[in-house]
């Protein structure tokens, strides 16, 4: 799946909405699942854990869309020509940046 | 950007510092990201606010990387058909799930 593609479903799934709420009250909404996936972490199966990832990311999208964010842009301009700290595409950070 | 091809590219970047780091530690990581993304949000530039939502999200893949989660499979599981409340690609919940 392409991240602009989710980026789109996500937008097509819910925008009406998270446009009304706007960023600090969806900021709440991630900050939440957030918690969440930190359970997961500790005491999760693999599947649970997974679905975390899956709610984590969704409302990380949905912020993105609120702030009209292109994620896919985004990506690119910070690591699409390798790490940010010594721009090699294996990092090679004394410490990662 | 495949989102299955960014999970290889953090990977590629810095996947031998991530196992040995493990969860609780990269979820520390995660957790200062996310710390900026909510000053970002609060006073940043809109360029400054894309560069720390791809930080998150770059944190986020990571974390997964060492939880041996698929994001592509975790999404498509939980949003591929729709939203997980109503099953609509348009979400018609009371409140959003």
């Amino acid at each position: 799946m392409q991240i602009r593609e989710f980026q789109e479903l996500i937008n097509t799934m819910y925008s009406d909405r998270d446009r009304e709420r706007g960023s600090a009250a969806t900021f709440l909404w991630l900050s939440e699942e957030f918690g969440e996936l930190a359970a997961a972490l500790r005491e999760g199966t693999h599947e649970e854990l997974a679905a975390e990832f899956a709610d984590v990311l969704a409302w990380l999208v949905t912020l993105a869309n609120v702030c009209e964010v292109d994620l896919t842009g985004a990506l690119e301009a910070k690591y699409g020509s390798g790490c940010p700290g010594c721009g090699q595409m294996q990092c090679t950070c004394n410490s990662k940046p």
